[in-house]
């Protein structure tokens, strides 16, 4: 049960020949982590795995990066490094490799840097993403990915336990995010994603990150944070907390959004539309009449990602599989407050599990 | 002397016209800071400042990121900030605005996923890279912008003298690591970008990150760290360190490695190439026999980015002029052991300023 096994290429090439390409061109990001489990840098430098749908892959490396990628889980897939030299032109190095080729898929995040390039050197080729054959492989996860995902969101509901000591009227968001910040990382986590507290009227923009606001009696701190683990799986969860006594009204809505997060998650199970798990959770806020307060999707997919397919939107309508993985984080924002709750779920054979566990009713604290 | 004022929108409004695009689009990333200050997410969901040859700018945001928009200095350029909702088409809406256009330019680290939306709804357009139109301006740095890097390369600076402390045997190099990256973060970074902690035989591999390999006495231990700072400019330093007696061979070289970095260093200054400080480091090098274990460029420009324009590098005959800024960083990497010295320089009115400053005589340690 490997994260990264050597039998990944071959099904990234058979879904790169089904989709009809002739070849994916995947640079470093998600992408070439999943397909090689080569964690490279995002350089000005080229590299680039070229795997195309018949004949033999090969990784174009900057010649600085071929310990590197030697040294990688790529290193030990027996495909073929060519690292080029400094004074070198790689793109044509790849062109020349695929010879004439009609439809070509590049990694969802390639720089234009790169695409255009690329445009260049191909000239009879129809340019299209990456993620046409990728994202089937990629939106199911196998038990070794839900593992990773599993052990990430254990080391970010160890944050998160943390997180009320750290919450006192008086201090700053700015300093309440540094401890987080430092948090995540002793949690083992190996990137800080983003570190989101928003107190007061911040809390009712849902993407605000950290001010010099200073925290008072009475707010509600919404705390959304997430990191990458050495695995390269992403945490991501959201708690709201109250510094001392909250607004009425505001403790009235949090209980609207306590049900409709258990309903949401509840929904989740195979053979479900993504969009019914974010109407499960749409469904009792705007019965509860604050429909206009939730104004963002339900979720997203996560893995090597922390925001990817599936999307829990209205209007998504892809079927959930055991093994989908993505956040159900309603939030209700009326202003001059707000809330969310945010954790992980993976759509199981028979239901959903859920990989963030520390407890979701208000937490008042201070 | 605002690191960045509003008046830039119009200088690179002007350089657009000049080049012959019709407009640019600028996504999350240093070009999209550079012009608004606006330090955005790298999302799915798209954020993008229209900035046409003629008529007005428009910044698209996903309505979530409304605030944070609003809130970021791109908030008081008195541009148009238009949200767009969920289940909207942004791409059409930028198309929209844009009419018929036949030359675009992109911003360098756009992802492929937006690219290939362009294209297909700018049919009519050539796209090209937008820093055609921003490289003349980002490549030469205003006081502010010295002043930045000038401050990050201290922060940078105070994380080296705090290394020899933590370098002795028996100590991994991902332990001295972690020391480094915690170091990166007190010292006012906002984020920590590479920590390279490169130890006996990993010392001539010159990206090589962090292992388990314990620390010996006779290491040479290269240390090569940056981050950027909430400015958004970025720090580099490197140094070679020793666990006590080095090898004799290493400390020969090391000793004309360090002449060649004062050389190249004091080969800068307005109207020499990039190139001729690349061979100002190379030079010292080879005449002493060691020309083949220097194998990377010498340097590489600074800024918003951690590698950017002008690229110290043969074959690069663009002339320095006062405020670009880079890295100065020959390395000698014989095996099985390896240094490198590395200060980020910048072009004055008739010479160079260091910014780096901490000792570059080799320090012996433990």
């Amino acid at each position: 049960m490997e994260l990264y096994p050597a039998s990944r290429l071959e099904l990234v090439r058979n879904s790169v020949r089904a989709v009809g390409l002739d070849a994916v061109l995947l640079t470093p990001g998600p992408d070439l982590r999943y397909v090689t489990g080569y964690d490279a840098k995002q350089l000005e430098r080229l590299t680039c795995l070229v795997l195309p749908a018949q004949g033999d892959p090969a990784l174009f490396v900057p010649r600085l990066e071929l310990p590197a990628a030697q040294a990688s889980p790529a290193g030990s897939l027996g495909l073929e490094i060519v690292p080029w030299e400094e004074t070198a032109d790689p793109f044509a190095m790849v062109a020349g490799l695929l010879g004439n080729v009609s439809a070509v898929g590049l990694s969802d995040r390639m720089w234009a840097l790169f695409v255009l390039r690329f445009r260049d050197v191909l000239p009879s080729a129809r340019l299209a993403l990456a993620s046409g054959a990728l994202r089937p492989l990629r939106i199911r996860k196998t038990p070794a990915e839900v593992a990773a995902l599993r052990e990430a969101g254990e080391a970010i509901d160890r944050v998160h336990a943390q997180v009320p000591g750290w919450l006192r009227a008086g201090r700053t968001e700015r300093e309440v995010g540094a401890d987080i910040t430092e948090a995540i990382l002793a949690s083992g986590h190996a990137t800080v994603d983003f570190v989101i507290v928003a107190s007061g009227p911040n809390a009712a923009s849902p993407h605000h990150e950290v001010s010099d606001r200073v925290l008072e009696p009475g707010d509600a701190v919404v705390v959304d944070i997430g990191g990458a683990m050495p695995s390269g799986y992403c945490s991501d969860s959201t708690r709201t907390y109250a510094i001392g006594e909250p607004p009425a009204d505001f403790t009235a809505y949090y209980k609207v959004l306590y049900d409709a997060q258990e309903a949401a998650c509840a929904a989740v199970r195979p053979g479900v539309t993504a969009e019914s798990v974010d109407a499960a959770a749409r469904e009792p806020i705007t019965a509860a009449g604050y429909g206009g307060a939730f104004f963002h999707r339900t979720g997203h997919g996560i893995g090597l990602e922390s925001h990817e397919d599936p999307y829990i939107v209205a209007g998504n309508v892809e079927m959930l599989e055991p093994g989908m993985a993505f956040s159900v984080e309603p939030g209700i924002y009326p202003g001059p407050h707000g809330a969310r709750i945010e954790d992980i779920v993976v759509c199981t054979a028979d239901g959903y599990e859920r990989l963030n566990n520390t407890p979701r009713e208000l937490l008042v604290v201070g």
